[in-house]
């Protein structure tokens, strides 16, 4: 029997409860095909105020001779004075997704059926944003001078470069080649002219070898309103670091709320492990109080499964969390609950 | 009577069209009370192709001899090979809030009472983006290298500083002081490290200046997901050049679209006149078919009244375009239409 070997970031808050649940499911999932060696970690804010540390560098190692990670969610109780000089999530997350390449931040959007969508009329929302994961504004290439003063300047850089631009370019062109034959874009070339045209250009290039793909071009703003009006029309969205990071979290409001989405750390080229987590964070307001709903975690170990190639049981868990969703009459559930409704949809 | 110097720029597509019926409307509005001296600058995309210029720095300086600008919408049909080396984006627009130090981006979101939300439960929305607008990621200092071959690499840089920042957190108290007390900075601190800190602390600075108001933080990304399930709960939002732009474009789709959008690109400073425009763009295509809501132009004519001075004016404006959105029964009408619809409610 396969064992897959899973290093596991609880995290802070709701992060280990809704963990808890997507291990079960997994491992309910996988049963008599693989195993999952667990290895937990305890990181976080947490772990950050009793120790000191934010992510050593033995552990950042040890977790890297994994086969993947789920991570819950980290952070502490926002304007913690104590967690001031500690940027947990510069420190931590963004810190597995660079050291570990995760060049892919995959999240699809779904409006499940019996989901409710803020929106009147949604129409049939089925579409993944490939984010890219490892460079744009996120690479903390910023500085500032003068600081306190009146005559502060603080700068960010965001880098771009052909080799990260293209190859999650090329990702995009070969989901949307599984899927529905739909790629846009989406940028802010006319006013972001340098590393828009970068963007522009890869996948002008590119899209020749995929001549079945329709390539389109939205800015960042425009496709909000898309978003909002006609989100049907979204098969996969290509988008840099941060454009992704905004557009998802609207992506998950549409589709029925942050409780839902999934994602996808990747590293495809499997030189480092891959990291699944839920789009939400720690929210440590209803940390233990049994209300996190577990489904996003839930889910992305179904991710977790189909990106270690074991697509049937990652099928078992999607078809799971839909005969699960589609029942929920409306009535509060706890974390445990939600976990136990889904485990019992699940198909043999 | 008073007399006030308009510099016009109709632009292209639909730009003229609109700015025609908010000049009918402004003129009006103002009847017995100024007169409305026009001067016309063709600049845009038409103008481009066909003399080559953008915005040459004679016109430039006659436009800054007006007491104010009135904007329609600049920019060719999307892909035009013809444009493709001339960004009138940044050549014009962004061209002329940059010289004429419009710091203020301001961006009022209601939806209007006869007005259907594309949200099921939007709530009582009113509320004010106040945009940074003459830093960030708006610039225009980024860079190439080896661009075209696999090693590109293209930076931008976003600049914030002390001065910049500070005077437009001021406006944003004022407003809030003025309207609903409450003020929310939506950043993305925790990425943006140097920026956000900057923002941040000058909020902070500012704060105990305004012991009214109320002052909330949100990351960009969150603040998509309440403009989404909770609008209602805004009153002055203030943000950097990029967050402003992109989520100006999802308040407008939540409050039922860009068609009722309105801006004013503000020195409050009265150094430079202020520029006032409809937050949507050229449409070319649907330019010359009377398809074109003028409503987000006229709007913005009462916000360059209300910037003058002339807050009567501005208000039978409002009050105007509320009659004429209420009284709509979702039968098309052409943009002169609705231009009449408005000249017909406008109190005496
Ligand atoms: C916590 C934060 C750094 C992170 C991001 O901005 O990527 C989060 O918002 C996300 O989307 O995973
Ligand atoms: C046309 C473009 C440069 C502009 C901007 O990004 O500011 C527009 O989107 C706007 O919001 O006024």
């Amino acid at each position: 029997m396969r064992t897959v070997r899973l290093a596991v970031v609880g995290g802070d808050g709701i992060g280990p409860e809704v963990v808890e649940q997507g291990l079960r499911v997994l491992r309910a999932a996988v049963d008599g095909e693989a195993e999952i060696a667990t290895t937990e970690f305890r990181l976080g804010a947490a772990r950050y105020l009793e120790t000191g540390d934010v992510l050593p560098d033995d552990e950042l190692a040890a977790i890297a001779e994994h086969d993947a990670i789920l991570l819950g969610a980290v952070g502490g109780v926002p304007g913690d004075p104590r967690l001031k000089d500690a940027n947990i999530e510069r420190g931590l997350l963004l810190k597995l997704r660079f050291a570990l390449d995760h060049y892919v931040n995959l999240r699809p959007t779904r409006l499940w059926p019996g989901v409710v969508s803020p929106l009147r009329d949604a129409g049939e929302v089925d579409f993944v944003v490939v984010r890219e994961g490892t460079e744009g504004p996120y690479v903390g290439n910023g500085g500032a001078i003068r600081v306190g003063t009146p005559a502060e300047v603080a700068n960010e850089v965001s880098v771009n470069t052909a080799f990260g631009v293209e190859r999650v370019v090329r990702y995009a062109f070969e989901q949307a080649s599984a899927r529905r034959n739909g790629l846009t874009l989406v940028h802010k070339t006319n006013v972001l002219t340098f590393a828009g045209s970068l963007w522009h250009r890869t996948v002008d290039a590119i899209a020749p070898e995929y001549p079945e793909v329709a390539v389109d071009y939205l800015h960042v703003d425009a496709a909000t309103i898309f978003l909002v009006t006609d989100p049907a029309r979204f098969d996969v969205i290509v988008t840099d670091n941060l454009f992704g990071d905004i557009l998802t979290d609207l992506a998950a409001a549409i589709s029925g709320g942050i409780g839902l989405a999934a994602s996808g750390n990747l590293n495809p080229s499997g030189a480092f492990p891959s990291m699944f987590e839920p789009v939400h964070g720690s929210a440590p307001d209803i940390a233990g109080t049994g209300k996190a709903d577990p489904t996003a975690a839930i889910l992305s170990t179904a991710l977790l499964l189909e990106h270690l190639g074991m697509s049937e049981a990652a099928a078992r868990i999607t078809a799971a969390v839909t005969a699960d969703l589609a029942a929920r009459d409306g009535s509060p559930r706890t974390t445990a609950e939600v976990g136990d409704g889904v485990l019992a949809a699940l198909p043999p």
